[in-house]
């Protein structure tokens, strides 16, 4: 019987531990949760039958897996279950980390036998409640084989590389999203300025060359309608977008338009808030033309 | 029985002339062809049954259709035909034109009586031969209604706004495609630096949410095999974002991303070769971080 | 006699036209004033000893000075002046004006034996009312010869090329004046939130290899002492940014640092305000990193 | 009698250390020098009276100053070394390090008893000839005192704040001058391909509100002769830019202007060579232009 533990029950976790969760009872496996905010984590295993674990006893699994915010959170957790950690264990880390952290936490974890993955995912709140998220897995092949039966919230999984790879193809995702997002936003705004019907522009550019799942599945949805329903914060798009740029200074690459992405994604961060949905970074464009998209 | 003439056979007016040719002859219309290189236009009467017209003789028809590189050339065949124009007629520009030259070319047609609909399409040389092509128009309602059946190489006819607007919508795709084209190259550009596998890492990307049609049509299909097929060349798209450059500038816009792309453009035209596919744009990107993407 | 007119009595033009007007006198040749606000003409006449002219009036004068926002009102101006021009006269157009422009007016005035020298200056209100502009022009050599004495307001002359090119140099060095300014202010802002003391920091920097006219001049006097006095339009220099990137675009050029630059100021301009001085623009760099620069 | 020990005899560190030995000479003070070449301080001794010293004996000194490329050298050095330090000492570091490395570094130090100030140089290798370099200084102010008569080769010494913040205007500062060589680069290859005489240009911008000390001291010079003297290479300049850019990313900043210049500063070294001089990055300007700055 393999116990696996899954730390983070936010808009992404909860829903990807309750996939854990079902798959694991199914195949007689433990499944325990954890959460900052320990209300979660007892409404979890009210709602999906997981059990509510601490940090030392979730320490005790043969998976961990951890979806928290940024690696900030990971090291948190990390420096109190360090010392209870099982010989052996696979901790698969899907937060959306800087591959430095990654470096860092792998290490640590070796230090007590334990394999790190970086697994960040791709699919927002309705893949993860779909259990169809895009998984993109960096570390030993052998550890992602170990733990690939238990990964229910998947609907991809590729082994991009070893260890932080995973977490900078999601960087280099999130900073593609955030580009795409941001260069619809401003030709949208243009056109608008012509006089041009944007619902027209957006149906045209869509059955075109110039589309992306940014323009096909974001901005008519939530910019134009004028929605912005708060499933991915702008704050958390800016921190990604920031990550592939680090990694780009990492090796002395030349990445303008990336670099462009990620200041401009903070400038929207610190104008528009960082807690919006990260489509209001639209609204910055907006008012750098005094138009409105809709 | 309508006269319908269309001038230009490059890789995108051959095969919708074509399609105009066919749908016209099965509806009893008389459909001509011209082409500054003369050869080209016997050609297409040969294989297609259209009949090769002078200039002269294209501007007595009720439809003229245009497919040439750039607004430039679309003003000079003007020129030669403006005297022999025939009132009522309706002249159709596919070019992907500039919105100032559609403007000044409008106010030439419309004292001969003529109504000009800028017309640019979107869907490739695969799509002018399949007959798919995205078309966006700008121009007089009435006058799209009188043409709209003729349009045969069209899987998608847009109605965008007043004249001018279809150059625009135009525009701002093609730098949204080169904007998506150039951001992905960035991103692989920087993975490859880091060890990350490509073609594991677009295969994440394009089940991801920084998917686009550049990253999921384009660069596994043109890039990564090496291949980089003539279709669409770099100088024409690199036109396209200048153009989209220019709009933002006439109504004092801001558009930073855009502007960076159309810059990046120019310099890949200039150091890569502007007859080069427009994917080959991503050999600069090589060159800027000393790697290779494959 | 010569008889000289100065149109247009803004900040920088009233002024130069005193210095002409001084200078006139002395030499016993008449010089007439037109501004659209008449009480300032009869102000500068007043004050100056100038002949209040009315368009139709300067439009006989032997040299015609026009120091106006825009080349538009050029246009306008020229206009109403065309019938009366006397031909042998010299136009010197002393306004930040577009290279486009300049050649159409150049033909008109031509057509009118007229001869166009674009001569955009630098030197802000203090140089003007010191009388050590420098002063860039274009077009034809003999013509500056005819004129360079009745210059006197100008401290420096250069004949920098052919009609259009005192623009061209103008909107260039105004491009370097926002990208200076605009930098140091990115820069100012990061040190800033790293907790450095931005006087030290700006006193090093005015002792080193980053410093520029921007951080000798005016970041320190206007922008650290929060007084922001206005004697340069933000929008103005948002304009001029913007003349540079059509002339980037207009010979196929790859300027990514100034389209950037012009990019950044219009969108200032729309966040701040046209009117506001334009070292007001870094308090959108101030919003951009949730900083204050003092 | 106090011991001072230089490291680090290359086109900066030499010219420096030779101010310190004449002045510690004057004073009665030792001065210890040491190269990883050893020939260079052999020869510096040979030429200035220095002694020459190993890492360990150089552990020993009072005041200890490094003048290495980048902190990775520094960190090589203080490894040997640390062992050996004296508690009391000072130690001034002149290399243009990386902020995140100072507060690594001072932490070792500190260890050890030994204060560290971040006191990168400006001045090139004229000002360090002269003795008139401008030295910005992060660290404690005591400290600084302590040190200050000793810093021979200083015409300004700043002290900017804490430990960091030397480092930190020092990247701040190479980016602006970065910003404006390569901006200044952009507006005279614009005004070449539109025919301007570059020299006249560059002589009005010099005596208007675009110039700089890129545009005054630098490009005549070196670019407009083609003669790119290699004084500061083009490596060096990019890695400052990208401290900066990582600075930035480090507060969660929005600096797009500095971000952009550093990502065309990094293409410029993989492009024209990271050896060349720093002014030779607009080379790669050029060919982005199709045009020769002379």
């Amino acid at each position: 019987m393999t116990t696996l533990a899954f730390l983070g029950l936010g808009a992404m976790g909860d829903p990807m531990a309750a996939h854990v969760t079902r798959h694991a009872r199914q195949g007689g496996h433990r499944a325990q949760v954890w959460n900052r905010t320990a209300s979660r984590a007892h409404a979890h295993a009210q709602a999906h039958g997981s059990e509510v674990a601490s940090l030392e006893q979730a320490a005790q699994a043969d998976v961990i897996f951890t979806c928290l915010p940024t690696s900030a959170q990971v090291d948190e957790v990390l420096t109190v279950m360090e010392a209870h950690l099982k010989a052996g264990a696979v901790w698969v880390d899907c937060t959306s980390g800087h591959p430095q952290a990654a470096a860092a936490q792998g290490q640590r974890l070796a230090a007590r036998g334990v394999t790190l993955l970086d697994a960040p995912v791709s699919g927002g709140t309705g893949g993860a409640q779909a259990g169809t998220l895009t998984v993109m897995v960096g570390g030993p092949a052998d550890a992602l084989e170990a733990v690939r039966p238990h990964l229910a919230f998947a609907g991809k999984v590729v082994h991009v590389g070893q260890g932080g790879a995973g977490f900078a193809v999601k960087a280099v995702n999130n900073a593609l999203l955030g580009a795409a997002l941001w260069a619809t936003g401003e030709g949208l705004a243009v056109l608008s300025r012509v006089g041009v019907d944007l619902h027209a522009a957006l149906d045209v550019i869509n059955a075109s060359s110039g589309r992306s799942n940014a323009s096909q599945n974001l901005i008519g949805q939530r910019v134009l309608t004028r929605e912005f329903p708060a499933t991915f914060a702008l704050g958390l798009l800016a921190k990604d977008a920031g990550i592939a740029a680090d990694l780009t200074g990492s090796v002395q690459g030349s990445a303008p338009l990336l670099a462009q992405t990620a200041a401009l994604l903070r400038a929207a961060e610190h104008l528009i808030g960082a807690d919006e949905d990260h489509t209001a970074a639209l609204k910055l464009i907006e008012q750098m033309n005094r138009t409105e998209l809709n």
